[in-house]
């Protein structure tokens, strides 16, 4: 290869300029330890890959096409008629790679035997045809696009031809483009392009993303009835009513004065549209939704697995030892003292990662207190309102930081525990990054739903913590109102700033970096533009760094969505929204963005189903905390069947509120403008459940209290299981495998087992036969006929 | 075989007295659709066997057997060098069987690539001599025994010699006998003379007896703890002390009078025996238990897979039509009304049975309000014991006569369904009989735990049903005895009369019948006894009715174990006691009682698995609330910590019972002998919290109610979720297969594609070679040495 002539523009042909360069290969010393492992696994995939060849050769099945999965198909089509002349030759490098031990991937045809009703077949037809606007383009003669880079990551192949660029184009115009964000996407042609690991990752996302539409419909629904029936809201209407004159404790020492609830007015209004019997609905939905979709992901996996040919492929043939790991088993025996170290090490992350955490939560709540100060009630409720905001916002940017040194001390941790396979590095990795990004995003989160408010004390006995400070309390309303707002922020914000800055803004500002430290002025950047080759072009774009950090922004983002769902049913909706851009944004990088990455195998999405499965079983009972603890629909439900006079709600906001008298006010704790609102306040009113002053037990928890206690948890108990129930018989229902793809896999066994049979069969013939024809020669054409679907096994000598 | 001698004692002869039969064929004529399947089937066997073969004559690998497995290592020593010639035959006979397509099973020795350091070994061979004489001592000569009786139920092979004698005694004594239940079962034996789904069976019950010795050792410790703490217990110590004279309300209308709480002395101290802190973490310990039973089932199902050589073998092989399933679809169209009407069916049948469970409830009331009337105190209570015991029995007896009336119910039913295929078949009948049995089994248990005591009213307002029939109280000490007796009383007696009357009674029965039926005087029987041959003899046993009844059994019993083991400790002690002697039990009912059943094969043992699963889960919940609501634990935890002064359980007893005033009493049900304890009675006491007669809310339920069961419904909760948590963790901690396992197969997997690697490498050589072969035939012996394993393979002509 080292006459390559590098001016001709159509390709790299040889010095001579007759013969073209098809592949350069580019290859890294390799280890001896794994060449024999290599070796005997390039011969399974040969052997099997032989068979199934032979096989859909030999059996008469219809093109799988037309059945609903429309993604998958549009792989399947590719005549390449007028392109023979060019894969005659490939065909011969590639019998020449083959027979010196590398196996390229054939692009096997998949045919399936014919069965199914006229009427089925009619309704597919049917289906195939009002969703054929949605499928990519890509079925024609084009899309016959090079094979991926070989998945033994110790040998690199570039392909340089045209088709190269054919395919990327075919690619950036039928996928990585805004214009097709309502198509399916060519998985087919992704994975042939970027190999199996991202085809599965861009599946995965494409059936989350479809998922998420009906789930977003049902929560734009929830989200409408909240809106409808505001007005006919009990509770609200009696908040609203200025006739109830209701005057309130001051929210906080001093500063603070009395306050009447019909300024709450708006909040209780807001939180109505999140807090109603819909919401209850729809987390059961969200619930089995979540299980819904990991059946139909288990079955979009079994039916790619099929299609790509994975079914005989074995995870434990990756597992080969890291260099790293071996190097360090020698080093460990005089380093014992470093397990315990790391130990400290996590000790001391968990606990900087809570005060964190507590920072957050601080600056929150002082920049409450001082803007408190401002004197005017509607102001202050609408500074209220700001705050909140505001420190949804901080909570946030310091999320998004936090979140990238975490990303960093994960790495270091799993780099100090030294697993010992590559696999089982990656599995560590992303679950140590997972587990403190979790933490991250959602500490906040749980802080608002199940924390705060509940342990303020009461009024004249307050919970001080850190001296002199008192925790903060909810609106009238609840904390939901502060939950939702936290949401929106977090899932809007995280995703913009994440999608912009992240992902399109670093990636460019590191290409501009890269470029100015390879020091060349613009002029010379044309003029290289031109000259250099696909390959050495490709050089300088950015690294490829994985699939995880994709993966990890989804599965917050799912846990988002599943886990809280219960206080913010639009999050399905803001999740789809993202998701849209996000499939073609992440297109657009790994195209135009990145470096090809090596293409890798992988039979499923690994580490990340479990972590699926785990979020969607902790939301369930995530959930029915949720609605039991931060949202009002309990007391409600208990007031209207067990207090209210008439079984109606009204009476219920008088019931919420325990009397005070300002007498009982510790000293030095009074509302320093006690005659705020015009009069005198003698005994104002608080949102707990406590005995009133006149009683003998004042201000202990009433009997109302503990017995909203029990129904809050029973509720829980109850909703834990019967989701759990459901779930179970969701899972249970739909087979893993999908029915046809099963029948296939059945009838695929039975003709190998036939064809080996007759083999067999023809063999002991051929066998019989050849020593009749080895001493007459002239018989030689009396042999029975003999399947000659193995080529390389007809050893009959006719 | 027209001319067989019958006369010959050793063996059955031809006529000729010189050539022995081998083998007595008997078929039913073959339908022809199956026959289509069937061949494919054999064809798969036959090409997977052989392979199999090959890849074990060629590897050097050393016996399985040392390893932790003796049950399946007792198959593997089969040194038969006397008894060639025997084999030499039956070798030649078997190949003419599998030529004509028939494929008998082949004894596959087990070999393994050598591994492990020494040090491992060593406690391995340490083990496995300490354990030794629990082995069962079937690794002679004489375990050569036959086949089993094929898999495919059209064709019955009866063996007919003395080995079949040599087998069967050798199952008798080393595995059929009681002397021997301290030893393992030699499955591998068992499984060669009844097939792997009996094999299966064994081996499960065996694993199941053996992971309840551990259990049953932490049971009785538990209980002992409640023994030895029995005297410190200060709840019971106060019911006890005489100085507490506290009276309570009479707890019949008229007939019963005022009692004194220190008669109920003996209950509470019994009932602490089984309601103490230990009982609490021992269900934690049942719950875990369940899910390493399930764990530890699964690797060694996977082991006996892997030895048993059915790794293979796919489920829906089976899979084909039943008869009476086509012939129903024909007949549908005419009957659509048919469906409707087992849907009344069913909804009769469950009104019936709640009904007939109301029935023991009634039986167990009435007599106890009867015996009531007697007068003396201590009497009473003795006979309130004594009724308790009687109406157990009772209900037991009722139990199990409803069993049997279930089962034909369920059988019914399912016949009604006409479900597809045999296998959908049993798992309906299966699932249906499960749960109609297990709802005989556990609704009076379930009642007694959870519904008895519980809606009783309070005094002055009891709850009547059916006009003035009063619901009944448990005694003092809560229903956690009565519950304890119930499950006592079940378990032992369920077991014995099952196991004696069921299992041995009624088959001896069938059997006396059928003799009698053949008119046979006991001189003709003893002649024919003496001249008949084996399979002959065989044909006056008792069919073999399947394992389900079997399963049954025992997944009952792991109810019983599971499910309520939070209020009887000893439930495992009982449950092992009982499986040692049913194992032996069930082998001499295999091996003496009935006909040798057809040798079915079984990956697994099915639906029963889930079941178990499913009984393991619902055992957390049930468990779970048989804590919080049965036993005092957290009405007695919440004293501790929320009412009591000193923070011990001094005065629990007082503050569990509420005051009632006797003049409150609706008229006419105020007792008939006031003075009955020799003083005037104002006040008495009950045991609910409700407030005190001068309380402003007189009667209702009080401030610690709610909070008491606020505690309860939390700790359900709690419970629940941590030990599905850790239930979880242990399920993903312990991996399915079994690492030395995975690896052979792993290996195995190498070995084959490289076996094949080798074999298509030398076909290729070999035509090459032909070619020159057959044009130089003196030059044959130059071909490169090639592979032999696949001996109909070799093609080339040498």
């Amino acid at each position: 290869m080292k006459d390559l002539c590098p001016d001709t523009v159509l390709g790299p042909y040889f010095s001579d300029g007759m013969r073209r360069v098809d592949y350069v290969l580019t290859y890294h010393i390799q280890k001896s330890g794994s060449t024999r492992r290599r070796s005997s696994r390039f011969g399974d995939n040969n052997f099997i890959q032989r068979l199934w060849r032979s096989l859909s050769t030999r059996s008469s099945r219809a093109p799988l096409q037309p059945k609903e999965d429309p993604e998958v198909a549009a792989q399947e089509h590719q005549t390449d008629y007028h392109e023979d002349d060019k894969r005659f030759k490939r065909d011969e490098f590639e019998e020449n790679l083959r027979k010196t031990g590398l196996e390229l991937e054939k692009d096997e045809e998949v045919y399936e035997v014919k069965q199914g009703s006229n009427v089925v077949e009619k309704i597919r037809m049917f289906i195939h045809k009002v969703t054929a606007p949605l499928h990519p383009k890509v079925n024609t003669s084009r899309s016959q696009c090079e094979k991926p880079l070989s998945s033994n990551s110790l040998i690199y192949i570039f392909v340089a031809s045209d088709i190269f660029i054919d395919c990327s184009q075919l690619l950036y115009e039928q996928w990585a483009s805004y214009s097709v964000f309502y198509k399916y996407q060519p998985i087919g042609l992704i994975r042939k392009y970027f190999g199996e690991k991202v085809g599965l990752y861009f599946a995965w996302l494409g059936v989350y993303t479809q998922m998420l539409i009906p789930a977003a419909i049902i929560g734009v629904i929830v989200f409408l009835y909240g809106c409808a029936t505001v007005d006919d809201n009990i509770p609200s209407m009696e908040i609203c009513d200025p006739r109830n004159n209701i005057t309130m404790c001051p929210l906080c020492d001093q500063a603070c004065s009395y306050w009447k609830l019909v300024t709450a007015c708006g909040t209780a209004r807001a939180s109505h549209l999140f807090d109603n019997a819909a919401t209850v609905f729809f987390s059961v939905f969200m619930a089995l939704w979540a299980v819904l979709f990991m059946e139909h992901w288990k079955r979009r996996q079994m039916r790619l697995n099929y299609v790509w040919d994975l079914t005989g492929f074995g995870e434990e043939e990756e597992d080969h030892n890291r260099a790293e790991y071996e190097f360090r088993v020698m080093q460990k025996k005089l380093k014992q003292e470093h397990s315990g170290l790391m130990h400290l090490i996590f000790l001391c992350h968990h606990k900087d990662e809570f005060n964190l955490t507590g920072k957050t939560h601080l600056i929150n709540s002082t920049s409450l207190a001082a803007l408190h100060m401002s004197s005017h009630p509607v102001v202050r409720y609408n500074i209220r309102a700001t705050v909140k905001t505001t420190a949804a916002i901080i909570n946030l940017i310091i999320i998004i930081v936090l979140d990238e040194i975490y990303g960093a001390i994960a790495r270091w941790l799993t780099r100090l525990e030294v697993p010992k396979t590559d696999k089982s590095f990656e599995e560590r990795l992303i679950f140590k990054t997972f587990i403190l990004k979790f933490v991250n995003a959602f500490t906040p989160i749980v802080y608002l739903a199940f924390f705060r408010g509940r342990l303020v004390g009461r009024p004249g006995n307050y919970l001080y913590v850190v001296g002199s400070y008192r925790m903060e309390e909810c609106a009238h309303a609840g904390c939901l109102m502060e939950l939702c707002i936290q949401l929106c922020i977090t899932m809007l914000g995280k995703q913009l700033i994440q999608n912009n800055l992240f992902e399109i803004g670093i990636p460019k500002l590191k290409k501009m970096l890269r470029k100015r430290k390879s020091e060349l002025d613009s002029i010379q950047e044309q003029v290289l533009h031109n000259t250099l080759k696909r390959y050495e072009k490709d050089q300088l774009l950015g690294p490829f760094v994985g699939l995880n950090p994709e993966y990890m922004e989804m599965i917050i983002q799912f846990g988002m969505v599943t886990l809280f769902v219960a206080s913010f049913p639009l999050a399905p909706l803001f999740a789809l929204l993202n998701n849209i851009i996000e499939i073609r944004l992440d297109a657009k990088k790994f195209v135009t963005e990145l470096r090809r990455p090596i293409a890798a195998k992988a039979k499923d999405i690994g580490i990340w189903y479990n972590l699926l499965r785990g979020l969607s079983k902790v939301a369930v009972i995530v959930n029915a905390f949720v609605i039991a603890f931060t949202s009002d629909f309990i007391p409600r439900l208990v007031y209207q069947y067990m207090y209210s006079p008439d079984g109606t709600l009204h009476g219920f906001v008088n019931h919420t509120l325990s009397y005070f008298n300002v007498t009982d006010f510790d000293p030095g704790t009074e509302p320093l403008q006690p005659m705020h609102l015009g009069y005198k306040v003698s005994v104002c009113r608080y949102k707990d459940y406590r005995d009133p002053p006149w009683s003998s037990t004042k201000y202990e928890l009433s009997k109302e209290f503990w017995a909203i206690l029990a129904a809050r948890l029973a509720f829980v108990i109850v909703f834990q299981n019967v989701v759990m129930l459901m779930s179970d018989f969701v899972d249970w229902l739909i087979p893993d495998i999908p029915k046809d793809i099963s029948l296939q896999i059945h009838k695929e066994k039975i003709l190998m087992v036939e064809l080996f049979m007759k083999e067999e069969q023809g063999k002991r013939f051929a066998a019989r036969d050849n020593q009749d024809n080895c001493t007459i020669p002239l018989s030689a054409n009396q042999s029975p006929p003999q399947p000659r679907s193995r080529p390389v096994s007809q050893a009959n000598c006719s």
